[in-house]
């Protein structure tokens, strides 16, 4: 169960079998039925979750009320909304599963302990934090700077297989465009 | 001339004057007059650089071929690209000094040198990442998901002051709006 977690934590830091175990202590495992909501837009996120199997969508509402998709976890991906969690204010995001998942989840202060006690995590979560910056850097760039049709080929190559597994209105909605836009598009691309 | 950044850090970790003095050495003093290029798109970035006076726009072209601002940054802030760093991707990024300005530079090299041999900064990295994060995240959700009046006013809110100091093209280019539509905005809203 664990496997994936070591394996995704090795990519940053080299951990002992003891201290892997040391740093999974704290962690909570926890399933999610389809459609059940992790955390709700005006509540405050004080988790971390890493997804071992299954899919999350985390997505906010834009001003017009369309929900907006800010990225799909799947296996080995990360959940959490970082700004509720780092600054303790209501969270604008919402993270429901898409499908039967699993979930390792951690606390906000748990893992402020992990710190304390594992000096060795901070450099784990300050490479983590640096892919998620640049993955929200990306998406930034994506949105506002490319076309719909290159944001599909985006998707199509971020989340291999992952089309199939969603709606249509789920994959527009992280594309940012209708679902009638993206049957034109997929009828030209494919 | 390091005073601002020892504050800066100080938000982040403690550290005492000799460590401070350790940390400084490997940055380098840099100034860069008005319209100076500091990082164009294709080229690789290898540096951080901290912002002690003056102001830089970090702007990528989007396929309509419009300047789209990423972030000004001031007095205080940080210029790199992230992806480019990290990665060891040609940038997509472009950063630009809007003012004459005063840096102080680090390469990749000598930061990775620092987390060798001052592990306490993996923790000050970890911490500044994750406001990375925090902040890109916010620019998503403020440029997919609210109206150009309500970014306008993010904007006063996130700059005090630097809206006299930019032209109004300069703006509108970080807000993804026309200049004409700006216009309309301050009007309406003053």
């Amino acid at each position: 169960m664990s496997d994936l977690l070591y394996k995704n934590i090795s990519n940053s830091i080299n951990l002992s079998q003891e201290d892997f175990n040391h740093f999974m202590k704290p962690f909570e495992y926890r399933k999610f039925k389809k459609k059940e909501v992790v955390l709700k837009e005006g509540n405050y996120c004080n988790f971390e979750g890493f997804v071992l199997n299954g899919c999350f969508k985390i997505y906010y509402l834009n001003e017009n009320g369309f929900e907006q998709t800010l990225y799909f976890a799947v296996e080995g991906w990360w959940i959490t909304d970082i700004d509720s969690l780092i600054n303790n204010v209501p969270s604008i995001l919402n993270i429901e599963a898409l499908e039967d998942s699993e979930v390792l989840m951690i606390s906000k202060k748990d893992k402020e302990h992990l710190y304390e006690t594992m000096p060795q995590i901070e450099k784990l979560f300050r490479v983590m934090n640096q892919k998620s910056s640049v993955a929200l850097q990306r998406r930034i760039l994506s949105l506002t700077g490319k076309t719909a049709d290159k944001r599909y080929l985006e998707f199509l190559e971020k989340y291999p297989g992952l089309e199939q597994r969603l709606t249509q209105q789920q994959v527009a909605s992280y594309l940012g465009i209708t679902h009638e836009f993206l049957s034109k598009i997929r009828k030209k691309i494919l």
